[in-house]
């Protein structure tokens, strides 16, 4: 199931994408109308706590819905919506995992630099921002923002110590992410944390995917384009540390918890990789599109 | 006014310290038994939001217990409760600043790593823990735990490019960390993120101290002792970049919330600057003072 969340009517809503339609079931509206007695979660984030169960009460929704000769007013036009990350606020900060991607690692450093151990920081949770939103330019902050296209998992269950077998359990599903980064700022305070955590530079969407319509995450192509230019083209299958050892190295000694998002890392192709370097300025549009996912994009702006 | 978060009768309950007595005020029993139709918070990060307001409300409380004739219903002893973090769970990671005194900096490496820029990781806010809680010693997982007493400021008011001059109107008060660290972690991973977010290993309190109690933050002697043995013995006047440099820095486009955390940094003589290094081990215990906030104590355990 694609899940989203959105505003509508100045409400944070959530629902599932309509098949073959560009529209949203509004879960929350027909749990109230129809449904009213039914346990329905209230928030994408406390559907995502009751796992695998979302999708049946959901699949419930959706015939109530088909079924109340109404149709039309349990559906939302994307036209009609603004776009919410499916996660707008994650229990803590986005964890993100660095120099993922040896080409990358190259474009931006060298040989010594590809890690053998994993490389982790964060973005700071208000960072966070939907599909089709603005990101601003910060040109008084930084002279080099850059983009970075990234497959994010998003956790279904509580866990500490997950071995690298059982660490599928603990995902409820995969959506986008676009770890925009002040590169001048990210090296002057040498730690990450300051350079990726401006206010939405955390892009993530349009869709949070339920994993099992994702069954091989590790073999997906991931592109960015900034304004119909391709400039990243990688596939996840070539990164150093796989999705299980991310959760298992995680989360020894540390809890991971429902809506808990993880970027895990981005391919070549970013701005300072090239010569002259080629950062995001005002009026770009950004597109980071990952297979069976759909397609996150931005727009910077002033 | 010395605010504590605390857990009784199953409950997580909130109060300020009892004067002269090992004691805090019940708010939330005299809300709900004395005064239940007045407005007031139901948590310590809630009444952080309302700002100083929160003083008023408190000091009407303990006047309507003071004159209950019930008085002792309205108190709970320090020997019957269990103490959290005045801030149990911040709305994003704890921020910190690393190598903020100069000694410090020179004690773990060379004199051209001391700073001209913030450097800024966070703590997972899963890593959170109360005064008097057991810190685990993570045997399988590291031999270098190591501790730092720091000072925190508590943000009490939603801001963004905060001037400096203005930085002390965004500060609710202060308390204590002790930003307990996996050494071989923190540099095996290179940025320093997984290192500080075992669970556990962030040990705030016992007070949060409103600021008008506290009007030299910036001359404050901080003492870290393990086992009674002197380690740390510094002042908040050696700080590299000041509190209100900090908060203006931090604001620089990323919005600051209530009940966001800032630990300014860790004075010389943590463990790993002795020759050989003092490390944390199973049974140690350890103490940070601070001058007018109080002592946060924790042991380590299995």
């Amino acid at each position: 199931m694609k899940f989203l969340s959105f505003r509508f009517e100045d409400k944070l809503l959530y629902g599932v994408k309509v098949k073959r339609e560009e529209a949203a079931w509004n879960i929350v509206r027909i749990h109230k109308e129809l449904m009213p007695n039914e346990n329905v979660p209230a928030t994408l984030v406390e559907g995502i706590q009751s796992g695998m169960e979302l999708q049946e009460t959901v699949r419930k929704c959706i015939r109530a819905a088909e079924e109340s000769g109404q149709v039309s007013r349990f559906k939302v036009n994307f036209t009609d919506l603004i776009w919410e990350a499916p996660v707008p606020r994650t229990p803590k900060n986005v964890i993100c995992i660095g120099k993922n991607y040896r080409d990358h690692v190259l474009e931006v450093g060298s040989e010594k630099e590809i890690p053998s151990d994993l490389v982790v920081f964060t973005k700071a949770s208000t960072s966070i921002t939907g599909d089709n939103s603005i990101i601003p330019s910060y040109e008084e902050l930084t002279g080099e923002l850059d983009y970075e296209g990234e497959l994010a998992v998003v956790i279904g269950k509580k866990g500490k110590n997950i071995p690298k077998q059982m660490a599928y359990d603990y995902v409820f599903g995969y959506t986008i992410i676009n770890d925009v980064t002040a590169r001048d700022l990210q090296s002057r305070h040498r730690q990450f944390y300051l350079g990726k955590s401006l206010d939405q530079t955390c892009p993530m969407g349009p869709y949070l995917v339920s994993k099992d319509e994702i069954p091989s995450p590790d073999q997906l192509s991931i592109v960015t384009k900034v304004n119909d230019e391709i400039r990243q083209d990688g596939n996840t299958r070539d990164m150093i540390f796989p999705i299980e050892e991310i959760i298992s190295t995680l989360s020894k000694g540390m809890t991971l918890e429902p809506g808990d998002v993880i970027a895990t890392g981005t391919p070549a192709g970013v701005g300072k990789g090239f010569t002259p370097p080629k950062y995001l300025k005002q009026g770009d549009q950004v597109k980071v599109s990952i297979q069976g996912i759909g397609t996150l994009t931005n727009e910077i702006g002033e």
